[in-house]
């Protein structure tokens, strides 16, 4: 029997081209797989035919939107997760999802090679490898790119030649992923750091030097889920979808970063993510009201790690399922309404409220009413510098 | 001999008052130290006088910015220092200072008890006291505040009681604690968290909903020192003061946020920080930069640990001590210019340059010049994922 | 109505002096708790009446053996839990179990006020005081050696005046604390950190310098927890028992260290815990196997903070359920036996088998059958070592 | 000019035979290097004539015993470095340095390329090479076993062929690496795991269960730094040989554990390692005792990081440098004796004494002459479990 690749298919004119090349190079039959994460481009069933049209054997479409805000976009706001401080992981929420409809469709199509068209020098290619040998080892991999050094003009070339029906005119300098969490823009100028973005590289956000009226939002909570948007309850594809559209008209979540890469280089990349800042800014702030000291200091070092390992591509690994216990026992009590203002690039946090609050007004007023019993400070700082002071003491002796 | 008190001297109505109040409480004489640590307020020589008149034995002022700025504040930026990931230590870094200068007056006069004015609630008492016993655990200490339940009605009436030269008519809603990293404020209608900050309750900044045009900074750092503004030599306290003015005129640095404090409550906290948030926000960019990955990974928990420990108190401690090492072998190739705009209460990196830095154009860029060689990622990947995969395949076989 | 205090009540001294003083104390009735955490002494019955001669309202004894065993040992293994690399936490772990008896006791009885024998200095007051706080913050608590500066001759002396059913000429140098889980020794000529150990401080353990034949032991375990002995299915507080009298015969299990206690100093402290450190042994050996590697390397952090966390007191903790939950999630695959040598102090795996093991024989061999690709590691060692590379270039260029 | 390869000799087979396989493979000059960093193996001028003998261009040996144990053992012993908990890292000490000599040879001679006798799986090969990109990437690497599937029966193919001055004849059925700082085994019948080790895979060890006399040493450390056993002030290198003899002669620091290889598989290892577990043991005695608590808690995991990274081949790199930073400050009071009994494969501390102790007796003691404020407990117990306590009041609101 022959070879079945499934190809993770995006209907542009890489992985279009894909489909005769994969099928040449292997002599077998090319599955087109293409996962709407939410990027928001043509319609799916315009893209499955495509992959028809250049000769794939299968094509199948997948409507992911919900389950990629449920269940990536969702723990990661859980986790606050912002590798280096900034970024939300858009991409490398996205690569494990498609993984796991990429396997589906190798089982269902009889596949036993998967495609992907990232390149050798970034994460993705981590991200979809790794995913492929947690959720099936036996499948291989070809990825045209990395391994047999195919371009753009290469693909342009191939699809004249072929005569394939894609539009290989449109030239766009710059390189874009993007989903429901954010998108990521990549392009030559910006490879010279000191140079600034301009306003053309942006879609996602307004610019957020423009006057304008501001947006009042309140976030809803529950158990870590957000589920409401101004009182209105929502999917998180509902919520995710409308405050990337709020938020990106104030221009919120606009990042310009050098970035760490798993290969081991620092590359410069451009993000919008309105609706993740957004989140995350309130998810943050609902966990200072409701999550205890300890918990929220440990949670810290949880987070930073669950965001480096996910950047790593290791999204189906046991240390990401040990993490996620620890951060869904931390969300039990993750309940409430954030308000937030929407404004000039800011998401900013002007009221919180919670049945599960640990904010005790009678603890923390200097007011009448106050119930903190201030005897006890006494005590308290005495033992609590208690190890300090005795080495402070023998230091002055040894110097 | 009798006892001699030094005081924390603020010029204001509570610590005026507590001169007489200690002489009377312990029979001895009162030192009142008056420490500058930028925060703006009166001559320092009529805050000394007024000291005497209230019954000062003793009256001392030190003109600390340079030092502050110099000592606490660039230490802190250069551990990126943001208490919860928001707070960056504005009062936590000064009670250790003024310390260091109290016991330098107990030293000079004789003091045998230290006095300051802070409450048994709040996190300051802990900075106060934990200091005295590591610099000079001999020394005893009085809080008024917290000992004798000494408030500011009785400070009222004793200062009527004793006429003291002291404007008692003066009546602010808010609790102020400001310094040349910024200010706190608190204030009765915050207590209520659902509440939002008015206008009014900001001093360092101007309203960032206000359109203004953009200003741009160019900051230059040596080691993790920030040593030029615009190309301009500047000591690390005209830097501070220089971005407070900028980068507070574009409205930079408000922070509102539920908080943990060392005793053990949550309380709600409003603080602007200008200069600081610029600062940290460009020392990040230039360690994403220069900073290698694996140390930057560690680094940040070395952060975390940082401002927590000077959070709760323990400025002079071992630990202290230790991660300042850290920190100061990861700072030694952190030189370099980042250049910001500051406009709309956003302070943002544009562009980044440095001598060491560790972004390559040549390993990043995807055009001509490349010199990244694909070929090593396969078996990087097929071993970075080995142990997920073995697991998964155990895992498959162990439902 | 009058005040009930629920005393936590051993049957010694101390405690049985305590009821009649707490009722003088307090002008009310005192219900007396006995726990049986395995510390092997008296029968209870004979406790249960000594209470009730001594005056006691009521007087419950509880025998918590297997849930002592279950719920507190076993965690404690699955943690790891050494504090400060050595002492298995033996009285951190049964105070939150007898607090969760005398809360129940106060709920059955309507006692208002907690008493128990804690000093000032040591970390179990805290243990006790944290614990009722989380489990019923609404009752009193008095500590008698610490409030009232109780002391052995006052207890002594109160007794004979009241003439109260105790032996009080048994005079033992030391003081001890034991359980299931270990023992616990303190005495005057071990305060002198030089003085060691003489063998009359041990009772769980033979001397290990003795000849004698070694013991051999395979312990089986299912998801992180012991079920069988040499292939006989047990209880864990079989388990544990069995363990203590077959590697406390070999003289397994002391530890003799400095301690850093909560409360801010260092005691010297003696302990014998041979069924803990063989458990912990083989546990962790069989972690080796079968966890995966990023979850082991983040897991010792847990572990370390799961050991401070209870050591600290702070069983009932929000902190403790998320780290709990990250620890069960770790655990689900560490199936298997370890065979373990007991002797000359020593507990030592020979050798571990489990159907859930990451070892691949195939893998690591030399031998024929050998399945690794070579090939794969010259490109994984070159990005593993790309980042030093590129800071050690740049290095080179700025001494 | 002719390509000069820098080889890391051994003396053995395989390295020797290496020397005319590298000059007809690369058609050049080999420099064989051997370094001794106490290996205790034949006389460093046999092998260096060896080498010649085999048609080396140039044999150099180095005495490297001193330079390893006081820039490599010593700060190992710093970190408490035990991989797992159990490895102290022999091998992964023993590569940088030999590395560094490479180098220099590499300099001195000419060398462009360097070669080494790792395979594919082991971690060797990491440190080996990301030592060399890190000290001078320019140079080239070869490893035949790997990059030319090289084995000892080719290898004994060859060395027949080309009648080198080689026994061949001597087989042993072990794998064996070792040095100044410990042994490690490795052989077919160990790579089953159920498999316990027989005595005759120990060398640097006596059988810890025959009976013998038991031995008692006293170390001397000084910031950190052993400096004197028993007295006689030794130099590292003496020390670390002294302890060998006997702590080895006592049967102790025998390991035996599955380990986490750098290249993703575990592996079944057996070590020996007398002097560091009896140093590593006394020296953690010693911080406890002159460590203050929250640092000790800390470079707990600095420790693990640091074991890690060496571990993995990182010694030249950035965070290296800076753990390196903060242990070296940890350090600073690391002084005084510690007294062990080394006996049945057991290093047991039983005394330690330090000017630099933070250990108080008049805190500790419970007998006269305590000095511990008991009466501070209650203020401090409170507001350490305010914040599970106000949490556990909202848990009981909240099922």
């Amino acid at each position: 029997m022959s070879e079945r690749v499934v190809l993770a298919y995006s209907g542009g004119l890489d992985t279009s081209v894909a489909i005769p090349y994969l099928a040449e190079q292997t002599g077998g039959e090319v599955i087109a797989v293409a996962v709407d994460v939410g990027q928001d481009g043509e319609d799916l069933d315009t893209i499955r035919k495509r992959a028809l049209a250049c000769g794939a054997a299968e094509s199948v479409v997948v409507d992911a939107k919900e389950e990629f805000a449920a269940d990536f976009c969702v723990p990661a706001m859980q986790a606050n997760a912002l590798y280096m401080d900034r970024y939300p992981l858009l991409s490398a929420l996205s690569r494990p999802l498609i993984v796991k409809h990429l396997v589906a469709a190798a089982k269902e199509f009889g596949g036993t090679t998967v495609s992907h068209g990232c390149t050798g020098k970034g994460n993705d290619q981590v991200r979809f490898e790794a995913g492929l040998s947690a959720l099936n080892p036996d499948l291989k991999v070809i990825a045209p790119a990395r391994d047999f050094a195919w371009t753009r003009d290469k693909a342009i070339t191939f699809a004249e030649e072929k005569g394939l029906p894609i539009d290989v005119s449109a030239k766009s300098p710059y390189s874009i992923d993007q989903n429901l969490w954010g998108r990521a823009v990549e392009t030559g100028f910006l490879e010279d750091i000191w140079n600034g973005p301009i306003e053309d590289v942006y879609a996602y956000t307004a610019d957020p030097a423009e006057p304008r009226e501001a947006d009042e939002v309140v976030i809803t909570f529950a158990s870590g889920v957000p589920v409401a948007l101004d009182g209105r309850p929502l999917t998180p594809y509902e919520i995710v979808a409308e405050l990337n559209r709020r938020a990106g008209a104030q221009g919120v979540g606009r990042i310009d970063m050098v970035e760490d890469r798993l290969v081991g280089i620092k590359s410069r990349e451009v993000y919008e993510a309105p609706a993740a800042i957004t989140l995350i800014t309130a998810h943050m702030e609902l966990e200072n009201v409701t999550v205890e000291r300890d918990l929220a200091r440990f949670k810290r070092s949880v987070d930073q790690r669950w965001g480096e390992l996910v950047y790593d591509g290791l999204w189906f690994s046991p240390l990401k399922d040990s993490l996620d216990a620890f951060i869904a026992d931390a969300q039990r009590h993750v309940s409430g309404d954030v308000r937030l203002t929407l404004h000039g690039g800011r998401a900013v946090v002007t009221g919180r409220r919670s049945d599960a609050s640990l904010y005790s007004y009678d603890l923390a007023t200097y007011d009448t009413g106050d119930t903190f019993d201030q005897s006890l400070a006494k005590g308290f700082v005495e033992l609590w510098s208690l190890p300090s002071k005795i080495a402070a003491k023998r230091d002055r002796l040894r110097p």
